[in-house]
């Protein structure tokens, strides 16, 4: 096991997704990615940041245009040019292959690894471990997803069924991917786990890029001549005019569906262990469970001093409006509270956040959204 | 039955209180009876005098200095001198003493009637009916009260029993109070309405003032004679000087425990029967029961378009910053959203907000009280 710098690696974090269960405190103009949800001093995507810049040589980050100033703003240690900035939205495998082919253009054939920035994770020898080991796999031609060690049977996540060992010497728990499945039931996410097989899918991903461009160029041909033409104007004066040309064409699907899915279902995928503390902080619920607990198990995100709790136990609030927040005689209550908008629900309601923005939606509040 | 005016009935209001089971809606320096808290466009207070006005022949408000401008602000139609300014607060017997003793100097001796400024009244027949057979009862000497008629067993408020009819030909209502009570709990309110003898004390007195300051001559001497010190100074000169140098000394009382208790023992009070709708706006439980009901039993004191609410049962939510309110899945929820301050609590827990108020206190944010 080792921590050190993986000198083929190039990582690649799609920074995208509003967030909407946690809304109001992501937004579309300021998503989930650019918080620091966890009361670290560091936004979601700065901590993903941190934690692959030492392992590898180098991070791009895939982001809207919208956003690509303020991501560029929270990374500054990061070149401009390694912040790449997409004309719309069109699903993870533009971002993704558009960075793969963008790094295979500069680099050769690097590995390139997708973290999406987002998820909290814990950055300890775990996940260096699962990196190296994941690298490993993709050097020899496989897409390499972590299956992350399930902490019980969730239905918020999709799942990655292990098969046999792949039997690299250098990467002893590889195994073959046997499959992906959707977010499960409750009882099936329990089966899944009584097996010893199912691992959560994280979305994480390493491969060759030109192994990744080749199955693009097999399954999605004309995404991958797009995402080519894309990649090789960008480093020259033609960037702007081939993205506006091109890119607005560009199939809109995700990673899973393009690639990982049929690739595994020829045996081309890997799963790498990944035994290490994760949460794609997809609701206040699981926000809640990443916060300090204080008495009475109350949770802040924010400044503790202006939340008063009084016979309530396990509170969550989100204070970011400066105002004193006070809750009495409620369990479980999940307050948010922003300048301009502010959410009471309790975490069972988690789930159910998506139905309050389309219901702001509906009545015409998307200056909120 | 009348409802001209009635010449000889000069009324007191009496606007003091914190209103502390309304924080943060009510405030030390916003209290109760300076907020609109039914949404018809009126605060409390002015509701109280517009009820009034038509009745009588004159209003005077007793508040304390702090509130005295913002009070003059509400009124544009009272005279300055008619708003009575407490340089600090002494309790409900120096607040109507001073008022009385005032009106007795200005207009020998009328009727006096004090109805306090926080609370919300159906101004309709059965009110100005009430008005007018308690002045008739206090013409004849008494010292009246009137007794709502209980719309169930509440533990909120004090209860007054009924005697014997007193057989006022213009008050054929009338009778004697048998005595008053303490809030009971919900059993003995329940004894209390099974009788058919008992109905709620809104502190309502009418009286004429001689009689009252008689009463308190022989109760209290030193205070009635402070009272009528600073009286006969202050449609003069000399009132800021008489104030500052009595005032700190009189008695802290309550006029329930002053007088009427006493008085109701040697058989000097009489009840009228007060059938129409009141409250007295004591928590936020009350305060939902006043406002009109929307869909799913929403009440909204504020903009209901700023409020959201989905799959919440009757909610009641105060929004007063101009943020969106968005409630989901929680039932009975109270939020009360202020530019500084926010409470979030159910209904069940609407008493025990005087804890929050402590709790506000205790980590030292009075700016907040």
């Amino acid at each position: 096991m080792t921590t050190s710098r993986i000198d083929d690696l190039h990582v690649i974090v799609p920074a995208g997704g509003a967030g909407t269960r946690l809304w109001p405190l992501s937004r579309a103009g300021s998503p989930k990615f650019l918080h620091d949800l966890t009361g670290s001093g560091r936004s979601l995507l700065q901590a993903t940041v941190d934690r692959l810049a030492p392992l590898s040589a180098g991070v791009v980050v895939v982001t809207g245009e919208r956003h690509a100033d303020a991501v560029r703003a929270q990374l500054p240690g990061l070149a401009a040019d390694d912040v790449l900035a997409e004309p719309s939205p069109r699903d993870s495998m533009a971002a993704i292959g558009l960075a793969a082919a963008v790094l295979a253009q500069r680099h050769g054939d690097p590995v390139v690894g997708s973290f999406a920035a987002d998820q909290v994770v814990d950055a300890g020898p775990g996940f260096a471990e699962a990196v190296r080991q994941g690298v490993v796999a993709a050097r020899s031609g496989h897409l390499v997803t972590v299956g992350i060690a399930a902490t019980g049977p969730s239905t918020a996540f999709g799942y990655v069924r292990s098969g046999e060992l792949l039997g690299l010497p250098d990467a002893p728990d590889a195994r073959r991917a046997a499959g992906f499945t959707e977010k499960p039931d409750a009882h099936t996410a329990a089966e899944y786990l009584a097996t010893g097989e199912y691992r959560w899918n994280a979305g994480i991903f390493l491969v060759r890029a030109e192994v990744l461009l080749g199955h693009l160029e097999r399954l999605l041909p004309q995404l991958h001549g797009g995402l080519r033409e894309i990649a090789a104007a960008w480093d020259t004066p033609r960037r702007a005019e081939v993205l506006d040309r091109v890119w607005p064409g560009l199939q809109r699907i995700a990673i899973d569906h393009a690639v990982a899915e049929p690739v595994a279902a020829e045996g081309g995928v890997a799963v790498v262990p990944g035994d290490f503390a994760w949460d794609d902080v997809g609701d206040f619920a699981s926000l809640a469970g990443l916060l300090p607990a204080g008495a009475d198990d109350v949770r802040v995100l924010g400044a503790r001093d202006d939340v008063l709790v009084v016979d309530a136990q396990r509170p969550l609030v989100a204070a970011s409006s400066g105002r004193l927040v006070a809750v009495l005689g409620v369990a479980d209550l999940v307050v948010v509270d922003t300048p301009d908008a502010l959410l009471v629900t309790t975490r069972a309601h988690a789930q159910g956040v998506k139905a309050v923005v389309d219901a702001v939606r509906a009545v015409g509040r998307d200056d909120l959204l």
